[in-house]
């Protein structure tokens, strides 16, 4: 269902028309989704729009969900390009986080005013296009994967047992910052930049105070009642105790 | 602005008479609001509907979002008088969160529906729609004072420096189970009323745990972060300090 499998196997100069051409038609999409609404652009449009035939724009992407996942999935994927010469740089927990946050902001500025108007599909956590649907998971995947890096390279020193959740649960903030971000309509949108700022000086001194013993067993609840409570969370990491979290 | 002095200075029978022209107009609009949508619906239909002039219909109700803020209003009042029940027999920590919390997913049941439609609206911090707010300030302040007895009832001691932000995180915390409650789609909700009880108690360890000095910083910091970057919410408590604590 992944975005990520609708596209042929590409080799070579094909590979690399194909890959033009799936750029192009996400592309298309994404504008006409911003011009008239998602609800109110149909595939044909999306085609038509992009000079290629509706049975090659399904051959890319089975649907609109999967443009939105082909769009997610492009998001996560610059990202973690572009957070490199952050992760590279910087040793500092706080530092490193920040500068995570912040390059998300940059790549994502273009995409607000979309963002405003899709909100209302994406806040359904049930939706596929939710950001936690099983259909999100391969952008979901990479996402946490690099708050795994920010842990991994930082000086501050992290408790076994919560290494595994709490790269989940600097995601799941990163996503209040999302939320905060849609709706700041500040020049540039600088008091989302400031949240960052701040959610990472918070989550830093968090992470310390977590060598406080007593503190983990909190930690491990808060990150079980988001696992248990979010659809799709659980088939983010695997169980570590070999047994099913989810009480359904 | 708020909702409660839109009605008449109301004496005696007059007052009741009053009182009931007031809680039908609303009934109406929440009725057409549910069946037509909120946008859709004009002061003048929900007027004609309930049988008033448009002129009395807006002698209670300033415009349609007024109408939404008195049924905040009527939300709040309503919980207040059903947690009554709760706060007099339990003195654990736990149980009367979990009690007031549950006894608002039971009074909010009937209005799901039209919450899932209404959601987009009152989802942008900035809109006064918001429960974020300064225009929802009335009902968030009658909230919070709930959450203030919850805390000063139980067993547990509570840090000074934390009685005054405790409440206002636990409503925030809240409006997060109302977030779930709103795409919750099992059969009576009964997730969302879990998620109350599992709240409830990551709540209680949380405030046990926060007896320890070293994490009373962080819980007001947490505080303090949700102050600054959310619209409105500064109004809610004194500043203790004295001095504005947003860095506007």
């Amino acid at each position: 269902m992944s975005a990520k499998n609708d596209g042929p196997v590409e080799t070579g100069a094909q590979s690399s028309k194909s890959e033009q051409t799936r750029a192009l038609i996400l592309e298309t999409a994404m504008r006409l989704f911003r011009e008239r609404g998602y609800e109110k652009t149909t595939m044909r449009a999306i085609a038509t729009e992009a000079g290629v035939s509706v049975g090659n724009a399904y051959y890319y992407f089975a649907g609109k969900e999967h443009l939105i996942q082909g769009f997610y999935d492009q998001l996560a994927a610059e990202h973690r390009v572009a957070v490199r010469e952050v992760l590279e740089r910087e040793t500092d927990l706080e530092a490193r986080l920040a500068g995570v946050l912040k390059v998300w902001l940059d790549i994502a500025l273009p995409y607000h005013e979309f963002a405003v108007h899709f909100f209302k599909n994406a806040a359904d956590p049930d939706s596929p296009l939710s950001p936690f649907s099983p259909e999100s998971e391969h952008a979901r995947e990479e996402a946490i994967r690099v708050h795994r890096e920010v842990l991994a390279g930082a000086k501050t020193k992290v408790a076994p047992e919560l290494r595994d959740v709490l790269p989940e649960l600097m995601w799941l903030s990163q996503m209040g910052l999302v939320l905060y971000w849609i709706f700041d309509r500040t020049e540039g949108r600088e008091r989302s930049y400031r949240l960052a700022e701040r959610g990472a000086r918070l989550t830093a001194r968090g992470v310390s105070l977590a060598r406080f013993r007593v503190l983990r067993p909190l930690v491990l609840e808060v990150h079980e009642l988001f696992t248990d409570f979010l659809p799709g969370m659980t088939r983010v990491l695997p169980d570590p105790g070999g047994k099913g979290r989810r009480g359904q």
